[in-house]
């Protein structure tokens, strides 16, 4: 049972370097088969289907991304501070993975036409943060830290759009700045949305 | 001769259209052919490799692109009403391509990490954009529409991640209120950066 428990994790770690680099598409029970230098049937053994093991790796994706960003942030005090240190672990993330790749980014281009439980379970981790990054920028507002109008939708929108832009232009582009020009727009985004006595504080 | 030239065209058509549906990754010969009920071998009388045909589709999408993007904004006066006309006929040509996907933003991910003549294609196209993007930002700051102090590239950098986020959000979460909350943020962006001149005018 142990010994199980580890081979499974670490086919799954494999597979979610595999996932990062071709693709949840590109992950294959025979590719996977071959990294690990076992037999199809032994992943089969772990993972019962393809789609199993897709499955399987985006929640690992995001039980990681949790671990990483989401948990150490709410320990931050609820409103501005908490929201701030989600978008800075967020963007700290993705600059270690701009040599890996995320399979949150991949993952919506390659399934955004293609319905099925993989497009179904990604919709959901993705949604779950940005709701997670609305409740944050609310807290925020109650708090007195940001305006009383502020549109959290939009404030949310804007700084998903910007994490988007910097995995384009890291990943793609492979310009060096789009850390440094996202937090910008990041600080920019809040000075604007800050109430006045936050300000003058 | 001239039926040559509409076969051509018309196989180009139709690999656009696969092009958006299953990535330039996903296009091939075999596929191309049965969908134009053509063999094989006709479909590479017209385009000698599959990598001719994914750099075809490129230019062809570039050629469209420029036709629909920029072409009719330079007729606009040089500075903000063309930057403006840019970015407004930018998000327009999305909000039709929701349906069917964008190559330049599924390239990106499909090619982020693979290099060769596909990715350079992909890549010169893009940074031609962007370079459009930028010029027209610089006028907008040598008319005196625009604080001379302006960012231009931070400028450029948040208009692109703003179209980013329309994409991933129509046609990932299919939401209904992407382009409204992209024109929204296009407009507070240009608002925080006019000058104060061009405001009091």
């Amino acid at each position: 049972m142990r010994k199980g428990e580890q081979t499974r994790a670490a086919i799954l770690d494999a597979a979610l370097e595999l996932a990062a680099r071709d693709g949840l598409e590109g992950l294959t029970i025979g590719g996977l088969a071959e990294r690990m230098q076992m037999s199809k049937s032994g992943v089969f053994a772990h993972f019962g289907s393809r789609e199993d093991l897709q499955i399987a790796v985006i929640q690992e994706y995001h039980r990681r991304f949790e671990e990483e960003v989401f948990l150490p942030s709410i320990r931050e005090p609820r409103g501005l501070p908490r929201l701030a240190a989600m978008f800075a672990r967020w963007v700290e993330r993705h600059s270690r993975e701009i040599a890996s790749g995320c399979i949150y980014i991949s993952g919506a281009v390659e399934y955004d036409d293609r319905p099925g439980p993989i497009r179904d379970e990604l919709l959901q981790m993705v949604l779950a943060w940005k709701r997670a990054l609305l409740r944050a920028a609310r807290q925020a507002v109650d708090e007195g830290q940001l305006r009383s109008d502020t549109d959290c939708e939009q404030l949310v929108y804007e700084m998903r759009a910007l994490v988007l832009a910097l995995h384009h232009d890291a990943r793609f582009l492979r310009v060096d700045d789009a850390i440094e020009r996202t937090e910008r727009a990041f600080e920019r985004l809040m000075s604007a949305a800050s109430a006045p006595l936050a300000q003058a504080a």
